[in-house]
């Protein structure tokens, strides 16, 4: 096990009518506000009025900003600091998913800091202070509702990069399943995709001697996939969503982390660089790519895939190898199963534009932790994707 | 999954040489801290050493206080409160396992109570400020490293209370698996029980819908049960050590609770009373208490306890009752195996005995989540333990 540190002060509320409870966990810190929320169904499904009328019955005014989109971009940030700025807000309650969120943080830290805050987030982290942050979670995908990430897209320089701060934890976020009843299913299908390749991305990254991190890895990807199965034939199967969900906040709120060192993120960084080109969904890209950089790294630690292939896939073959390969197709298979493309092809990106993809600004050579990529493995992944 | 509210806000830095970095951590609150600590073999060890050059080389002074005991008992709560009040000290470092961790919190939390301050161990939670408590851990066994609970024993009244506050997270634990190299193998073998005990009472609390909490748990035991056969078997293996004691973290850091509802307890409500009237390890007396509890009990969710044989011992049987009992004394077996005693027989309590521990006015009535538990019950399960 590698040295670590974890610290999490992030406060879960989760379940039934939670969120009724955030205007009073609000006033203990604030009393003005920045909603920030995406495109704007909060507003047909009863969140929206529910977050304010907690807001409002405790006491606390509010000025709000919707229209943050996926893959959420510099431009609004920029805007919501102006706001949060001229309105003097106290903190910021992000209603959405990890674009909302992610919106917030960068919100959060931009509110104090005094260059431009494109700056804080490219090299060493800059943010010495941010607004308390407040989430309700309508999408299950990027645990940032609790963890300190963001990942922003600089759509002018057509670069998508995170950024981590001790004073980005969400202060609470609120839970409600029955919140997601009404998402669309290929939203829960890329939440799935993308919670399993931020588990995965720490569980292969090369460190040996991580037992219990295995077993909890494993633990959450096996009811990810169970329970996504279930939520899409009954999208309102309240424990489904409650395990899937819960789950999904526990991929990357750092305990799968602890322990393990570094993760290797090649395939986070790969498919930013795929989204910042193309207008793809970030669990599509996730999906693409994957499963290619499982194939052309397995060597590097057969027995780590192996185990995969058994544990999650019940996969049993003559040799190491071969049940590594199977249980790789299996994930492959899986994705497809849930309606999620896996090979560039399929997404209409033409071969010749992959040597594009791998010389974006974005992604930084040497790539990886478990096998150091050059521009050249990664035209080999993005190849490979598509067989 | 029931409703639930998680937060944790505990720092934990973990690895080797970790011990050092505990001044600069303190630093950020206190100037001046009581030392609390057990019975000197921290003095032996050179623990204590790095802790004081630690606090020292930034700046900040310390009185102490060593002979905190097992039980650890009011009186000495008391005592250490009289002296932080005198030396006007703004935080606590422990340096310790569960007792010493829990005399800390006891003493952080009294230090601003005006009354007597085992009022405030009795009845709903009458804390509302606590002094920083910092840690060093030098047994693994029950998380108080990483929770917000105590048990305290009241010696004039016989009674052993646990209590619970917002503000009694340790604000930072340091743990060093390499400083538990030279601990005498009972105490990891009592450390071992223990947390399979804490993880046990709310796996079995007859909550259903809890797959993710479930493979939590069962990995948990798994990563405690393969590494204590490891560390007893060779003690300076850093890699099993570090295994065994962030498993040992988790087991009651909130994590596994999470979704859960209430726990049972009665196995440690039961085992409280043991050791409030004898001077048995409280490890020895959850050996001998939960079993006997499985066994009077198993019958209210029976598939759960086939799963805990099937997933834990690889138990196969025709039925799931089978399975069930089998699981259970195979559980028996194992802590038999690892030297710690599984009777009241073998500690040396005679049947005449059981109606006083049932008598115990730390136990509570109705006792139980999973079955409620009148005192025949109790007695019942107390004769079972010799069977």
């Amino acid at each position: 096990m590698e040295n670590f540190t974890f610290f999490n002060p992030t406060k879960i509320v989760f379940g039934k009518d939670v969120i009724s409870k955030i205007g009073e966990e609000v006033s203990k810190v604030a009393g003005k506000v920045l909603v920030l929320y995406g495109r704007g169904s909060i507003k047909a499904n009863g969140v929206y009025e529910a977050v304010k009328r907690s807001l409002e019955s405790n006491g606390i005014s509010s000025v709000e900003l919707g229209g943050v989109k996926p893959n959420p971009v510099l431009s609004k940030v920029k805007e919501a600091i102006t706001i949060a700025r001229s309105e003097n807000v106290e903190a910021i309650v992000a209603i959405g998913g990890g674009s909302v969120i992610d919106t917030a943080k960068a919100v959060a830290a931009g509110y104090y800091y005094e260059g431009d805050i494109w700056d804080a987030f490219c090299g060493p982290c800059k943010i010495e202070k941010a607004l308390a942050i407040f989430t309700v979670l309508t999408i299950s995908a990027t645990s940032s509702e609790m963890n300190n990430g963001a990942v922003i897209t600089n759509e002018e320089k057509n670069m998508k990069v995170s950024f981590f701060s001790e004073h980005t934890y969400p202060k609470a976020s609120f839970i409600d399943p029955e919140v997601q009843f009404t998402l669309p299913k290929i939203q829960v299908a890329y939440g799935a995709v993308d919670m399993i390749s931020h588990i995965c991305e720490l569980y292969f990254n090369g460190v040996h001697n991580t037992e219990v991190q295995d077993y909890i890895a494993e633990g959450l990807i096996k009811t990810i996939m169970r329970n996504t199965a279930i939520i899409l034939n009954n999208p309102s199967n309240y424990e489904a969503r409650a395990q899937f969900i819960w789950a999904g906040t526990l991929s990357l709120n750092g305990i799968n982390a602890a322990g393990r060192g570094l993760g290797d993120w090649s395939t986070h960084k790969i498919g930013h660089a795929i989204s910042a080109l193309y207008d793809i969904p970030h669990g599509e890209t996730l999906a693409i790519v994957m499963p290619a950089w499982m194939r052309y790294c397995m060597k590097v630690d057969l027995p780590k895939f192996a185990r995969f292939g058994r544990e999650i896939f019940k996969i049993n073959a003559p040799t190491e190898e071969e049940i590594a390969i199977k249980g790789i197709l299996a994930l492959k298979d899986w994705f497809e199963s849930i309606g999620v493309k896996t090979s560039l092809i399929d997404v209409g990106i033409r071969l010749d534009e992959i040597s594009k993809i791998a010389s974006n600004p974005g992604i930084t050579y040497p790539l990886g932790a478990l096998k150091s990529l050059g521009r050249e493995d990664v035209e080999n992944i993005l190849h490979l994707t598509n067989y």
